[in-house]
């Protein structure tokens, strides 16, 4: 139907060439089909991002495409599964458009060794858009999910947080002329740019033994609100370790005002949050996780400062429970 | 980060309840998980729709949806794989439009009982497009393909064709005024808004030894021409076969000059074209197939009447070698 495309969807597939040896048809028939070994269960997830609603107009269309395909593969990342294939659905303004978003969608795949198992060039008049299906594998029974955490576990968290919220508060900033960062505000900005989302250590946290994870892409109140309303646990974030942590520490340098509002609510860090009981703690440490709070009885997120129980007058916060 | 669709997005879910019994971890995770038997392969195709673009824009909005997902089912029916899951990624212009995208396509999950396994709802400010993401289960090896046509085989179609063309055509034609269609008419344009994938119907040729077949979604000929090119066949379609199917009658009362192009040409009416040895002649026959040609030495699509081969003088023709 969009005949224009076809020279630039061979161009997609013959970059990302890669074959995952449990694919049995491969990309340009009607479906691929794809075996799962015995005893490994199918992880999918789907996500979309439109240029202009999910990251800036003014971006990179290359950087617009690696983030929509680094951002659905943190699902995998949180379930703790093996990325092996990706599904695109790309709407593009024009074949220029499609050309840009492809780089950036290639490198992706290239990155994390995603075979690009199917997909679907459209041309559209008025928006570029990325729908991103994700699949990978892991052991039947053994998925981290959002609905696992028990009374008594500790809460962990593993990467860093607020500094992609803070890259794209600079980026909006246009007081700041080009070229003018600092080299602090230059890694916020990378941060806001290149998603990097925790496939091995996700695999890692469920080798572990780790059941209970989510991957912070709405920031950490209102992802730590998901897994209190699945577990049924009450999520008490203890605020003197997030502000030890080390994106605080430059956070708080560049927006002292912000810092704690942007590390309890910034999004699209795709850190990974988990909760797993005490006989782990060592083992999270040793992971470079870092420990922020622990479950208790209850539903929802309540924050704590040095034991005392604290609000956070932010928008929204009521609305995590 | 859409909000005002949280609302709208449990209507979804709570309309299709229905859970495969394969399905671990269900729609509401970062992602699903779901068991393959041992013995069966995964089977997935992604689709996207773009109102405005893949059907017309007056087109009543859940007719788009229900639209939306059997034409990404039929790719399933292609393959000969029983449908499962289903992952929508829905961009709308409003909570309105969405509502109304949803009914068709959750009435296409109850229809078909496939399970919404999860999804993404997206306000985009001037744009509504449905991406489609299905997936399904056969037996390991089993898979019918666009690769597996032999020089000696049969070529057989299972479906209805043309009729969803002149549908689309009537719909246009702003010469007939609202409720003036005939039966005749009223019969093509139901065919254009209601797609019906051969889901039964592939898996049934699957089972009867079918190993290569493709749904009609382009049109006969272009279609045709993707089996020519992957299997290294010529492809011998016979035209006064295609005269004799029950659709070519209705449609050439109504558009005689038309008649022969729409066959040939008009695409979206996932009808099923495959090939297969004369050993399996009765089974298809029994199977309400028609016979329309064979399978020949070379690699394009030859139409011939009576055998002698004759040119159709369609734009794009040329190129379904």
């Amino acid at each position: 139907m969009n005949h224009e495309f076809d020279a630039i969807r061979k161009l997609f597939q013959q970059r990302v060439s890669q074959q995952d040896e449990l694919t049995h048809v491969a990309n340009g028939d009607d479906a691929s089909v794809h075996i799962v070994p015995d005893g490994l269960a199918w992880v999918q997830s789907t996500d979309t991002s439109i240029v202009g609603v999910h990251c800036p107009e003014d971006m990179a269309l290359a950087i617009a495409g690696h983030r929509a395909v680094c951002s659905a593969l943190s699902d995998l990342a949180a379930m703790g599964a093996k990325a092996h294939w990706l599904w695109l659905a790309v709407m593009a303004k024009s074949s220029e458009d499609l050309e840009q978003m492809s780089l950036g969608m290639v490198q992706a795949c290239l990155e994390y060794k995603i075979e690009l198992a199917g997909g679907d060039t459209t041309s559209c008049p008025n928006t570029n858009a990325i729908t991103v299906t994700v699949a990978g594998l892991l052991p039947e029974n053994s998925a981290m999910t959002r609905k696992a955490a028990k009374e008594g576990d500790e809460i962990w968290l593993l990467g860093d947080m607020g500094l992609s919220a803070l890259g794209l508060k600079l980026w909006q900033d246009e007081s700041i002329e080009n070229n003018a960062f600092t080299a602090k505000q230059q890694q916020a900005l990378i941060a806001f740019q290149q998603i990097k989302p925790l496939l091995e250590q996700g695999v890692k946290l469920r080798q572990a033994g780790v059941s209970c994870c989510i991957d912070i892409s709405d920031g950490l109140l209102q992802d730590a609100g998901h897994i209190a309303k699945a577990s049924q646990v009450a999520m008490h974030i203890d605020v003197e370790k997030i502000q030890a942590l080390p994106a605080f520490v430059i956070i708080q340098r560049l927006e002292p005002a912000l810092a704690l509002s942007l590390m309890l609510q910034g999004s699209e860090d795709y850190a990974l949050l988990c909760t797993a009981p005490t006989s782990l703690h060592q083992t999270l440490k040793k992971m470079g996780a870092s420990l922020i709070g622990s479950c208790h009885a209850g539903n929802r997120v309540i924050l704590l400062e040095y034991g005392e129980p604290i609000t956070f007058e932010q928008k929204g916060f009521d609305h995590f429970e």
